[in-house]
């Protein structure tokens, strides 16, 4: 172990130089221009796995931004980790409020700043920065790994998601470790072992053929929003408690030990008051305000339409009215079930003085990595060596596709091991990335390896 | 009266080309290029007043469009009658689907046909050429008369309104005539002697401060969204019944004599299910379809909006929220009232997560004239007189603006009886007017003229 550490050490300067080198290739997934950049960086970072030691590296052509993969399998009987990170960055816009140009990086004030340097390429470096350092020192790895870089993070991954659906196999693993999310606060780490999923459905409601004259026909003919609106309420009380029957069934209570974990992350009803400007926060049950934000499932309207949306007053009874509803779930509740149960509950309440619509646009199971599998076990040791402090186990009230789709697909746990800072100015001008961090976030990933490779 | 007869018998050519001519004149209120159009019709009108008989007329100046005002106040002792028309048109378009130019008029199949032909210039006629009648065939009158003209009904009657709020006591009379609206059906004359009233609200409600991640904040950030279907769902019950306390306090109960005249009127469910393609009616208690849609008062959401409305799933709790809700009124419902009922339950039933803002569009009195009243009386024997038929009772679900500003403002009963048909494509391409409603319509108003003296 000494003799990684000092190497990474010695290696310091290098580390950053290939980092600037890897920041200066311009990325950016959502702009057509870039393509040629985009297969230029996948080519970039197939040659530096075969430098840092993993010769079979190769660059996916898809119908879009290309994959990279590596594999170095020299460890029989070991685990497999798969390592993901995405090569590809937000667009730099508006060019015109960063300090320094954003694909010139610069040091400052011990942070490295350009578009990218901490959403992701400065965390997926540190994967590789630590699988060179064995590879250098060592000649081998104690465990196995696999690597697969996107370039379609920032635009919907869609290319991953083809790619999963054909190659499970070729992706197979024990345990995925993603360096994508934030830390706890500056020089505290944490581990981010759950994320809610997703139903996300849409009601359109048809009443006349057209729309009519209130005045005419109000009273008679049903009004697709006032329908709607009956509809809406229904499904969530005052309370906050989702009403569709069976919506509840499968949800798994938060364990005590969770909910030891979780008192441990301080977040006030103030807090989130401040942060958002809501006047005053839902009434939460039995839940403090952090366990209902990430660990209870809830409904909300995303959206609303129908009628007449202008300045003044137009008298009419609309012909349609529509709305979007997502569910955050928790586990074990399924996607797939609970947008049957949504769609069979709404179509049991309204009347049939209209025509419903109840489409599924979406969905994503919610995913968490139980507190004692020992992949966690083993993280949250790695962290405690890096950064002399034991991480915090925080939750996520959102989902990250990229997550539920690979250990759904791969049926194996993710460990989120962000190094990031919420402050570090992610899709925003002025991105940078804490050079402690990246640092730790080396040795993290170097003492994670070799503590696996114990086992 | 033999004598007024065989005058409009003998001058019936005379006034059709009179008619004609008016027809001719495009009094576009709409549009500014037809401003000059509108001077010259009013000019037109006024000298068209003095040749008839009435020497005290004159234009009035607005700040928009001229009023034309005219009085012939002979008959001291005899009750005073205001006859209300408009001289302005919709705009023709879209020209290519007239079968002649809308403003050279053409007589074909026994119908006039020319924008304006029925709404309103060939209606107000008729009262013009009644006066003509009296005043060639007797030198004067049997009554008072009063005469306004606008040219602003078809943009919203402002300066009219202006012009009242002053001149009150300048258009004083003991009843209004109006000949504006349609019949029941071909030679089937009506009385339209109710109009509901109007009180047209908007709620505005606001969260956070910024559209929020339904992920990150689901749960414990109230959603603007959610709440305004609850209260939505809290003003109108799933059985129509308005759920203000005191919405139907005012409500006057249609009488026995009124339920009598309403049943004559045959409208079924059906027809109104084939006519607008709504699946299913509301139940209407123990009101006919007829009454529900005219009689009694009931409450509508004429648009919403909120969040994200494009395609496909965006996951945000939306900062704000808002709808606009209207509520048709009967007699006695007062709109002030009801928009102070409106907003004192509104903001009660609103929870304290969110801001809300109601505020009040537009309002406007409902309308009826008792069917007992003498006017009425008169009319009806007046109608059945030229018609040779028992005119319908009819109530009209919508409100007119004008006949609630002229009512109120004058506090004298509005009759409007209407000799146009709803097949007479107002406001659309090729627009006419039956000849033997114009010429019926003649004899309707020196009928009334006549018996109204006699009183």
């Amino acid at each position: 172990m000494e003799k990684l550490l000092s190497f990474v050490s010695n290696n310091n300067e290098k580390f950053i130089e290939e980092l600037k080198a890897f920041l200066r290739m311009p990325s950016v997934s959502a702009s057509p221009e870039h393509s040629n950049d985009m297969k230029a960086t996948a080519e970039y970072l197939k040659n530096h796995l075969i430098e840092i030691g993993i010769k079979k590296a190769e660059v996916i052509t898809t119908e879009k931004h290309p994959l990279v993969y590596g594999e170095w399998i020299g460890a029989p009987g070991k685990p497999t980790v798969l390592f993901y990170g995405h090569y590809d960055v937000q667009p730099p816009h508006p060019l015109e409020l960063w300090d320094s140009p954003p694909f010139e990086p610069v040091i400052k004030d011990g942070k490295i700043w350009a578009r990218g340097a901490t959403d992701d390429k400065g965390q997926l470096f540190t994967h590789l920065k630590a699988i060179e350092t064995f590879m250098k020192v060592k000649g081998s790895l104690p465990v196995n790994i696999k690597i697969i870089l996107e370039g379609e993070e920032e635009v919907g991954s869609e290319s991953l998601e083809k790619f999963l659906e054909l190659n499970s196999e070729k992706l197979k693993c024990d345990v995925i470790v993603i360096s994508d999310t934030s830390m706890y606060a500056p020089g505290e780490p944490a581990i981010t072992y759950g994320l809610r999923g997703l139903c996300y459905m849409q009601i359109d409601v048809e009443g006349p053929k057209r729309d009519l004259h209130s005045g005419t026909y109000g009273g008679v003919v049903d009004n697709p929003i006032n329908v709607l609106a009956h509809i809406i309420a229904k499904l969530k009380d005052e309370n906050g408690r989702v009403l569709i029957p069976g919506f509840y069934d499968d949800v798994l209570e938060i364990s005590e030990e969770e909910k030891k974990e979780l008192k441990k992350i301080k977040v006030s009803a103030k807090d989130i008051m401040d942060e958002t400007g809501a006047p005053k926060l839902n009434p939460t049950e039995n839940y403090s305000v952090y366990e209902a934000m990430t660990s209870r499932p809830t409904l909300d309207c995303n959206g609303i339409w129908g009628g007449f949306q202008g300045e003044g007053a137009k008298t009419i009874i609309p012909s349609k009215a529509g709305a979007k509803i997502s569910m955050r779930l928790v586990p074990n509740q399924n996607p797939n079930k609970i947008a049957k149960l949504f769609t069979k509950y709404v179509k049991s309440i309204a009347p049939k003085t209209v025509k419903i619509e109840v489409k599924d646009l979406h969905g994503g199971f919610p995913s968490i990595v139980p507190l004692n599998n020992n992949y966690i076990k083993l993280a949250k040791s790695a962290l405690k060596f890096a950064f002399g402090k034991e991480p915090k186990f925080i939750k996520e009230g959102g989902s990250i596709p990229v997550v539920t789709t690979l250990s759904k697909r791969l049926k194996a746990p993710c460990l989120l091991l962000g190094f990031g800072l919420d402050s570090e100015n992610l899709h925003s001008p002025n991105e940078h990335f804490s050079l402690d961090s990246f640092n730790k976030g080396i040795l993290t990933i170097i003492k994670y390896i070799y503590d696996l490779g114990k086992k």
